[in-house]
């Protein structure tokens, strides 16, 4: 990880560069010509391959007719060789050059005043006419904890004697997730059933969850991995970072407080995840790094978690938000209310010290592993990344604009996750929806 | 799970059938005709795609050659399509009817007297001239924890006020492993470094694990997954069972008591898992099912986890057993000696349990997605997995019958898994061999 490539701002993040792309550019777009992410489009209701797309105002370039145009040529056309078969992984294989070279082509073909224009046009799709899947085929997901006030508080609740352990500040806790049940933002949740036991039950049962959550999460992808048995040293750890996305790890927090201990959670999480399906690159994020540090009292990171330029610039400074709406609400016409905000910067540990310490013992990352964040809750209460933290374990609900109150989600609720980072003298970038409605449960016996 | 599939014992079990292929019928063979179990291999030191085989005596049928041979046609050749591309994943999506097929085909074909032999004979390769990599693509790993034996013994090693949980005999507990770095027998084992603190230091350090350990487990793989959000009810779950393997599950204990609270092992885990190259299939083990009961006083499965074909018949008498080699006995020409023998009827549950309670929230199982039955410890304190068992948590060195002591394993040991059923009335088929061997902690800073 050298500090250049981190803060190599050039004239693709250029605040005065403008696209001649219609709604590139209106005030609340997510995705300006300074962003450019990543996702698989295909057209709505149509069961074609995924096709690799960057999006732009409220539009998708289809990549691959952008090189059958002529368009994306040479080293841009190159990193997209694979992807024909519906999936980033070839080009997260390439690591950053292939991103970077993609970029820089893009960048300049979308300009006001580039010949492209013309050419590139008739690869322009409306977002709101594609469907979007899931970015890259996920090998392994690895689920961290790295948000400090979120550890805190549920430790309070799950062991209120002893809420954050001795190793907390020394080892990037984590634990392998589920990465099958993964989905796209849009993907609907059937309320899971598990084995549910209350303080006053003498024996479980089996049934829906009556404590259905979400996570306010930020999913790291791995492009290129390592050999199995060979660690990546921190000055490396981000050649291998490939893009964010925003993640809601929804949880049953009746079958979790039954079933975690002693090897953690396991059914109460492995039923659904939902990303957002746009991968935003570490060159859209380059003006949004953020120093790392320890609060003073705690204790530094042991060397091989420490480097110069993760003490510089490791964080990203990464606004993040839940937002709710009810069944109600969809059918009075109310849009998503905010429940909370929070930042990527309130993590413990850094997207480089999540991937040095995870091959730390040489086990293999691979093109496409995913690793949360864990719940990033800010340090107010009104902070909490789940309602978990939001309704102080149910105890205390929470009152909506209309009236209605929350503890835990109710069937037909939508539970919305934005992320966008902003700073002045640089453009706004947006991470686009992550959205999840809940269905009901099934019937079973 | 009918009763009738389980018990369908046909002509291929038949003890008298006979294989025209010489080396099937030695008396310590694995691979009878009654075995014929599948794998993936190539021509030793080569590069070459993995190709679908199935072993018998020590030789390997290379299939697709039986195809193009015209001994394999219909159902048994169409079994194998997709298989070329170096996976038994696609064999694995056509659940139990493809693998069936080619038993029944294979059963023919390979018994004395088949007029297939002249044409199937060019098919075999000598399985000490094959290279055996993984059957097929994991996408997922699940390992779970039903050895009632090594949880107690574990379980009063980390927390002697609170051996065995309250959810233990309600819950079949389990958690997510690492998939990335599950390897074929033969692959050597690079000593991890980890976090580690002892108790009486102040501060973790980043070292080689000095308490590497062994775990002896049988491990399940799925062929036809479900959808997500579809449980698979305990009367369907065996339909999703495609065969068994052993599995080394290597652990780092002086990282896994460092790291695991609260979300369980990770790092202590994730840098190798080893397992057996050949599945051994349903039909295989036909012969071998048992009865499955609790002991008297403890709570019966909760319904959704209990059928009457699982009490029937929902274990399998498959006795396990661990053999160490030492560099030392290596160099004295001294062959493994055995520590231990357990039996997968030591676990507590199931392993149609243990593929239903895994898909009871929804959460999708796919092709060649692995379940570790977690260490499989017999009643006797003798009987311990792992050397943590053995050897008391360090504190009671093993003396092996060259007096060489171990408590844990030392760098040069050979760890090797074994398995076989055997029963009056039916021919000893066994797994070969899960092997692997710890080479040193590669330097670091």
């Amino acid at each position: 990880m050298s500090p250049a490539s981190l803060f190599m701002i050039d004239a693709s993040h250029d605040p005065a560069l403008r696209s001649w792309v219609a709604g590139a550019h209106t005030p609340d777009t997510d995705f300006p010509i300074q962003n450019l992410p990543l996702g698989m489009f295909r057209p709505a209701g149509s069961s074609a391959l995924l096709r690799p797309g960057v999006a732009i105002g409220d539009r998708v370039i289809d990549l691959l007719a952008a090189v059958q145009a002529g368009v994306l040529t040479g080293a841009a056309a190159d990193a997209l060789q694979g992807t024909e078969a519906g999936t980033l992984n070839p080009l997260m294989d390439r690591g950053a050059a292939g991103r970077r070279a993609l970029r820089t082509a893009l960048s300049a073909a979308l300009a006001e005043g580039s010949a492209a224009q013309a050419a590139l046009q008739p690869c322009l799709h409306a977002l709101d006419a594609v469907e979007l899947g899931l970015p890259c085929r996920i090998g392994d997901y690895t689920d961290f904890y790295t948000g400090i006030h979120h550890a805190t508080t549920v430790g309070q609740l799950f062991r209120p004697d002893n809420p954050l352990l001795p190793n907390y500040k020394w080892v990037p806790i984590g634990y392998h997730g589920r990465a099958s049940s993964i989905r796209a933002s849009g993907h609907a949740v059937v309320r899971p059933h598990g084995q549910i036991k209350g303080p006053n039950d003498e024996v479980p049962v089996y049934a829906p969850t009556r404590r259905l959550d979400h996570e306010l999460e930020v999913g790291v992808l791995i492009g290129g991995g390592n050999a199995l048995g060979e660690p990546i040293a921190i000055e490396q750890a981000e050649d291998h970072f490939f893009g964010l996305v925003l993640l809601n790890d929804w949880s049953a927090r009746d079958v979790q407080a039954w079933e975690y201990q002693p090897l953690g959670p396991f059914l109460s999480k492995s039923f659904a995840s939902t990303i957002s399906p746009w991968i935003v690159t570490p060159e859209a994020l380059a003006p949004f790094r953020a120093p790392f540090g320890r609060p003073a009292g705690d204790p530094q990171p042991l060397p091989y978690l420490d480097s110069a330029a993760n003490r510089a610039a490791g964080h990203i400074d990464l606004t993040l938000e839940v937002w709710l709406q009810t069944a109600q609400m969809r059918a009075d016409g109310l849009p998503h209310e905010r429940l909370m905000a929070s930042n990527f910067t309130d993590a413990y540990w850094t997207l480089a010290q999540l991937i040095t310490h995870h091959t730390s013992n040489g086990c293999d990352l691979g093109s496409g592993d995913l690793l949360g964040s864990g719940t990033l809750s800010g340090p107010d209460p009104k902070q909490g990344g789940s309602l978990l933290e939001l309704s102080l374990g149910g105890k205390q609900p929470l009152t909506l604009a209309n009236g209605e109150q929350r503890t835990f989600l109710q069937d037909g609720d939508s539970v919305l996750l934005r992320g966008h980072c902003a700073r002045p003298g640089a453009v706004r970038i947006g991470f686009g929806a992550c959205e999840g409605r809940v269905l009901p449960a099934h019937q079973r016996g």
